[in-house]
């Protein structure tokens, strides 16, 4: 087998056989393989496509790369979610401990912010003394005794996902559906979760910005699970405005214990419920009420005791920024658009997120919403309040902001999309 | 500029600006664009295309990135040659000097074989003595002095071409036509010759298979000659089988020189005397006759002259390989193919060519030919000898052998394609 005759197969548009693709994972992860070669390959496979059965033995041969995760000693049915990432998107942070609250015992593996969306460990990390590595013994122990675990994925799952992920992302070859589903489905499949539900975002703010690119990926990614054995769903939802009335990481924090008390949200808890009853039905338990668990504090013990056995402390104060700018509204009417990439950029740009992946976020930077699409605005009011321990950036980030919404005259009939826009099983 | 938006413009089928060809060359040159990221931009160039002005933008981007010779002070016009490389193509060896008899100036900057096609330096090295390595200074000197040079290129020329290729070589992106062109016109154009002749090979033995690829190849570099000022034309060649009756490198010097005496295999003379021609034509010289210069000792003059002037001794006796075995016809009739890319491979594993480019090659070995397609043979007859210093690899060669040749029942009619096949001009 020699790298050539792969690279040039896939260029040619042909079909990689099971042992082209076997070896090649296999070589490039033990370094034979070179990462200028894996990159023509990477762009063939972008342009050329892979098929099902392409996907399915990539998949395979990442997962193969690295340890599997077993939790069949757990006493509960596993459930874990994916989301394809997006602006304001908290939903794992009520998610977790509101599905453990019904009897599923709940895995999650998560990550870090890149770009304009936040990552769930960061957000999580504002909590005073949390943290997110774990031994594979202690992740087992804390889903063990409070039902639910978010932590960060250890290095010995699908390490070929791993280092392709960093190749692709400087080489423009991220973009690849295939490349895509397999390197989220790999790391999904040796965790060992035994169903999964897939938030795949469609909007503004998300990775894929049309409803057929989405579809694709969810179709591409329920097929992988099922062929593997996983009880996979996907929900395609909107992610043309924020999730919610935060984006950054201790706000977002707070507005997640907000949803878990009762409150939040309109949007932050029909996603929440929705995902919850998804992943409760995958898992096999059919009679769970998610409403009523976060209704009756049952989600928020469960937190509180998620958050505790990773060292943080659940009535601790959670970090504030310490410079505020406010946006009014120019005009009064109805607010009938803000963007969510908009709102993301400015979050980042705050410094709620990150460039690359070695610097540091802030605790306490992000944008607070004071009005979401639909809603009635009066000339002067607060629309946003930016946060930032350096507001030498407010001006950087409120440039990011311009043209992120839209305010039409009082009356104008409006209607926002559904939060679910599609089903796929 | 970043080299992400240079790669998705390429990839989503995007022309490239003369600011993005002009800065990724450069970086690339510099090492701030990385080998993988360089590397996918081939693929998606090899899959997307490149229009004319992109090609010629990218092809200026690489003449810059390096030195440019001027030949501008030598009283004769100057004519080169490129042949994109064949079986038995030691035309250069001849023509150099045939041309300079002629009165055009030939800066013939050559490279040594890699696969199964042999190198033009590697096969005047067998000449002992002989020197392939000039300091500029001396390069004009030979040329002043003696009408023609043939030696290695510097480095100073294109350096960005030699970067790129060497990449090309290893991520299965050689085989674009625009990288391909770009490559070998930069390094004519950067080294200053007034007008340039190509020989455009095609045929099994040939990298271009099929007529259709080498008519665009030559058009393209046809194009990138005249919009550089410098009179272009292209010869498309047969590479169907072997040129002349000797693959090897003193064989091919040998066959060289008896071309030089008036003597020689019919394709030879032939094809020198026919690039010739056009060389002479391009170069504004109309009244000579490279036949007569063949004839009458003058080409030899000047060849002996050429060889002395760069170290080389013109009457000492060539290697010969310690070993040689000989293929005898199987049959009676009328040989009715002789395949260039297998007589390539077998004289390549005799140890005429290189694996790698630190290999060394054998300066004796290679493959002798006894019979060409339209000779009549009879059984037991001496089709082919091959000669090499370690006879252990005859059982090798001779696997490359095996069906490179067909004979046909006696009195089959059979003419052989003619040399030349077409001409771009």
């Amino acid at each position: 087998m020699d790298v050539i005759s792969v690279i040039r197969t896939k260029r040619d548009r042909g079909e990689l056989s099971p042992e082209q693709i076997d070896w090649v994972i296999d070589a490039y992860t033990r370094g034979v393989v070179a990462d200028e070669q894996m990159s023509a390959l990477a762009m063939a496979i972008l342009l050329n496509g892979m098929n099902r059965a392409e996907i399915a033995r990539w998949t395979a041969a990442m997962i193969a790369s690295g340890e599997r995760m077993d939790f069949s000693s757990l006493s509960r049915p596993t459930a874990d979610k994916h989301s394809t990432g997006g602006v304001g998107d908290k939903i794992t942070l009520p998610l977790a401990p509101l599905v453990a609250a019904c009897g599923a015992a709940v895995p999650q593996l998560s990550g870090r912010g890149l770009g304009h969306t936040g990552g769930t460990l960061d957000k999580l990390e504002s909590i005073p003394g949390w943290r997110a590595l774990l031994s594979n013994e202690e992740m087992l122990h804390v889903l063990d005794t409070t039902g639910a675990v978010i932590c960060a994925a250890g290095d010995g799952l699908a390490p070929a996902d791993k280092k392709l992920y960093a190749l692709r992302d400087v080489t423009g070859t991220v973009e690849a559906i295939p490349l895509i589903a397999s390197s989220i489905m790999s790391k999904k499949i040796a965790e060992g979760t035994g169903s999964l539900v897939l938030d795949v975002k469609v909007g503004s703010g998300a990775f894929m910005k049309n409803i057929e690119d989405a579809r694709e990926l969810a179709r591409t990614m329920v097929g992988l699970g099922t062929d593997s054995g996983v009880k996979t769903v996907a929900l395609l939802t909107d992610m043309s405005t924020p999730l919610g009335l935060t984006a950054g990481n201790a706000l977002e924090v707070r507005e997640s214990v907000e949803v878990l008390a009762g409150g939040g949200p309109a949007d932050v808890v029909e996603l929440t419920v929705a995902l919850a009853k998804e992943m409760l039905d995958a898992a096999g338990i059919k009679d769970a009420d998610p409403a009523k668990a976060l209704a009756d504090g049952s989600a928020m013990d469960v937190w509180r005791r998620m958050i505790a056995a990773q060292g943080g402390d659940p009535d601790a104060a959670l970090p504030v920024a310490r410079e505020q700018h406010v946006v009014t509204a120019p005009e009064s009417g109805v607010l009938t658009r803000l963007d969510a990439y908009g709102v993301g950029v400015g979050a980042w740009r705050l410094g709620a997120g990150r460039a690359r992946k070695e610097d540091p976020v802030q605790a306490g930077a992000g944008i607070e919403l004071h009005a979401k699409p639909g809603d009635t605005v009066t000339a002067g009011q607060p629309l946003m309040t930016l946060h930032t321990d350096t507001p030498e950036k407010f001006d950087y980030a409120l440039a990011a902001l311009e043209g992120t919404f839209d305010i039409a005259a009082a009356g104008t009939e409006f209607s926002a999309p559904p939060i679910v826009l599609d089903r796929i099983a």
